[in-house]
């Protein structure tokens, strides 16, 4: 009964073949369909009207043989990207002649005086498709319009470029201007805005060279975490955000609330917040039931699913309320925690060496255009530094022989260097940039007492397991340890540092059923981004950076 | 000379060529080596020696010919897994006669006349490795040690299997426990547990079939996820987590605050929170001088890189303070969210519909044991129902329709059905399981009253082009539309629902400024692990699930 309803409901909407052929269909599907439609009939499937459906392809909806039917959902299209269009080797020579449609924004508009050239970016790439109009072109009368932010469809036919920066242009047969953009307002304009600036417009400023550069290169790195930790057998595993487990110390942690929000109009009284008798904050009508903060780090939380899954990765926000305002520091930023299991101190260096030369690797072999464009304008010999990385073998000694090496070394630093003392900026960048001349190094075996409580102690009594690897430039990249699996070791260095083991109860279990020699790191993803594009700020290496005072956008 | 004093120091450390030869050491490690090593020299690279050395290949650091040089980071290796071992076509029949070692936690030990089973696991896969012992086996002494949840070494010959349940097993030639588990203690003892009782040791709880097998199936959904939007050309774009825009209205969103830590000794006092003279909370003095937030979506912000990189997609996590107990809502969930340029309604259906459809099919394909203890144990015939996604036509009617056809169905439904009311659960599935006989199903063109501001308004000027994607079993898993790209619309729209446009400011800047047709969809990703595993309760598809009064672990 049912089915006879739904099938005659359907029979509301005719169905008429409607294969619409277009000289430009070729080529708006450089790739190959994956799934053939059996049969092409049903309602035309519009592909962005608004941007004129006449460059499109034809779409077709299929009805299934049985059964009651709606219309069927079409194929999923892929939009022709100059990406693909200029991103080959032959840089689209082989496509001169052939008619496509492009969709994008403009970035500049110069006109000469018989021709007019118009450069469109559609962030798939950092090149602009150079497209030449001239008076002729239809949609010509509109050029007035085409101004640098506009979003245009422009059609034509490809040619060999006349001038020496591109192989190919876009003879342009029509333009169509799909939004415009007014040019007295409009914040990004053709001169070089600075990074300052830049950071007030987060939501335009994709659309320059830099940032779209930086966004495919984060995209990279991120896809090559995953990639990497996947291809050898890792787990990627949420860590919580939320936690009620103040492990870290609360002093730099944001509490999340719902105590705030019963705003009055004009704000949130005092008075309204839920007390107890004592003045105090009533956590037991929190949403949680008692404090909850930001997550400061996943490791407690992936050390679980490691004594279970064998190897995983977390690859998450976490969050830092310290009030650093320096270019280095973000309130909430990305980081990489994998944790291995049946591994040591060796095992863990080992891994994330591979996997910062795999990352590395990846973007320098799928960013090259980008890749070329931070090495030109943003951080000269930038390429060098990271084929450095990638070939040079990495270097490892521990603390102890650091800090001999710092105080041969006769260089005058501006803090102490003394066994057990941590190590400065200065330091790490001394050793990784003179005196193993460029080659990323790996300082382990530190003092106990400059480490984490969860650190596992060395034999000697005064040190533990633990490894921070330096790269030119940015100094410390990655820090990690293998973790104390010893049940009383651990609960000695929780006691030691006045830590309350009752709120550790789950981590102290991982020691009791099963326990493992593990080790891990962590990586700030942001820091990456920063190495590897020379991007000096960090609030220019995330999309929307949170820092102390501000949160916009 | 910081030169020399590094090669000095590092003259310190002996080097000795030790390459220890092994018989296991050619299964130890069954994958090719990526990057031969070209000198083998330097200190034993020792692999984790508290589970015994002895069963580990021989590492090798090299000196680097030239320059100051600590030692060499050993080479990145993999342990070998049961995976490795019984993931074949064969199930490891291949390897019947070699020599490995497997290390995992016991699942259980079953003694009898003559032999001990006994079933490890290590989180590769859902499959133990078999693993017989006699009273002859190195290391049996310890057997009373051999329990459920401990961590063990065992070493072996691998042989073909007496029992039916699996083609080969090892006869252990040495068994070494690594970690013991207190039997009387242990929480997951070999009787199932109720899911309920697990949730309460959810740091053991991966330790069980079916937690390690949702956990494998979460993490091939999340990377079908990256492969599936990368290998389309999408940009991944972290969204913020904080934000001090309210934009979809404060009441459902946690407040991020540093105004209560300034803790006393036992407990926050409300007198110490910074107050104005009226006695509100004081948000200038709050880490980012203005209330903030955690995200409930990361769509508007992902426009804005849509409108810059054409097609984007966010996955990250985003928060409701609802007080929702319920077996579908978490306070802390994964949300993916795609946001294509230049793109209508159809295009988001049929991205949708492409995405679901690869994402599935990929666990199938490559999860293949762990979807077989779902249909088995958890869900009987979800593979069946996984299978109709994948090879099923999907089927798009307007909501108007959609009332019609619930009109004309003359079944009884406990909520109204009516032309300008939301769609209920059990509408929802009546449509896709009874109506459209387990096929999914997009609902599209909603009462613009009934659904958000950005929603583009079609031409009849009641209806907007949003769509709920709707699957058999769960409902509703995907939502989404085409955005509102008209800017005299979108402000009208933000006035009829009281909303303050100053707040919008960067969202309308999309508009002003080379505004596109645009559209995107978001997907609970926990849904998604329920749709894929069956799993009936959402706080089982998290590791660590969040929920009002609860933020444990």
């Amino acid at each position: 009964m049912a089915a006879a309803a739904a099938a005659r409901l359907l029979r509301l909407a005719p169905r008429r073949l409607q294969v619409k052929t277009s000289p430009l269909a070729a080529l708006s599907f450089p790739l190959p369909r994956t799934a053939p439609l059996a049969a092409a009939s049903g309602r035309r499937q519009s592909f962005c009207a608004a941007a004129q459906a006449s460059a499109d392809a034809p779409a077709a909806a299929v009805a299934a043989a049985t059964g009651p039917v709606g219309e069927a959902v079409g194929e999923f299209r892929k939009r022709l990207r100059v990406a693909d269009v200029k991103g080959g080797e032959d840089e689209g020579a082989a496509l001169v002649g052939k008619e496509l449609a492009v969709r994008g924004w403009v970035r500049t508009c110069r006109a000469q005086r018989t021709v007019t050239f118009v450069e469109v970016n559609d962030g798939s790439c950092l090149s602009n498709m150079q497209c030449v109009l001239t008076p002729d072109t239809e949609g010509y009368d509109q050029i007035d319009s085409v101004t640098t932010g506009a979003s245009v469809l422009v059609e034509g036919v490809v040619a060999s470029s006349q001038g020496g920066k591109q192989k190919v242009e876009l003879k342009v047969s029509k333009i169509t201007v799909i939004g415009k953009s007014d040019p007295t307002s409009f914040p990004i304009q053709k001169k070089r805005a600075s990074r300052e600036f830049l950071r007030t417009v987060a939501h335009l400023r994709p659309r320059t060279n830099t940032f779209g550069a930086v966004t495919r290169v984060r995209n990279a790195l991120a896809y090559a975490t995953h990639k990497f930790f996947q291809d050898n057998g890792f787990v990627w595993v949420s860590s919580p955000i939320i936690t009620a487990s103040d492990c870290e110390g609360a002093g730099e942690q944001f509490y999340v609330t719902t105590l705030l929000s019963n705003s009055a109009e004009g704000g949130s009284l005092l008075k309204d917040i839920p007390a107890t008798k004592d003045g105090r904050v009533d956590w037991s009508q929190d949403f949680f039931c008692k404090p909850a903060f930001l997550t400061v780090s996943g490791q407690l939380n992936g050390e679980t699913y490691a004594s279970a899954l064998s190897d995983i990765y977390t690859f998450g926000p976490t969050f830092r309320a310290e009030n650093s305002n320096t270019a280095r520091h973000l309130a909430e930023f990305w980081m990489i925690e994998p944790e291995l299991a049946f591994a040591d101190l060796n095992d863990d260096m080992a891994c994330a060496t591979a996997y910062l030369q795999y990352v590395v690797k990846y973007i320098i072999e799928n960013c090259k255009e980008d890749m070329d464009f931070f090495n030109t304008w943003v951080e000269k010999g930038i390429i060098d530094r990271l084929n450095d990385v990638v070939e040079k073998k990495f270097v490892h000694l521990s603390y102890t022989d650091a800090v001999e090496l710092l105080l041969g070394s006769k260089k005058k630093f501006e803090f102490p260097v003394k066994w057990g003392l941590d190590l400065q900026s200065e330091h790490e960048r001394y050793i990784t940039e003179v005196a193993f001349g460029g080659r990323p190094v790996i300082i382990r075996d530190y003092p106990k007492e400059i480490k984490a409580f969860y650190m596992r102690q060395n034999d000697d009594g005064k040190t533990v397991a633990a490894m921070d690897l330096l790269v030119p430039r940015v100094g410390e990249l990655i820090g990690g340890s293998q973790r104390e699996e010893r049940l009383d070791h651990l609960e000695a260095r929780l006691d030691e540092q006045n830590l309350n083991k009752e709120s550790y109860w789950w981590y102290l279990d991982l020691r009791r059923y099963g326990s493992v020699p593990h080790a891990g790191f962590g990586l700030g993803f942001e820091r990456l981004v920063q190495f590897a594009t020379g991007i000096d700020n960090i609030r220019d290496a995330i999309p929307f950076p949170r820092v102390p005072g501000s949160a916009e956008f």
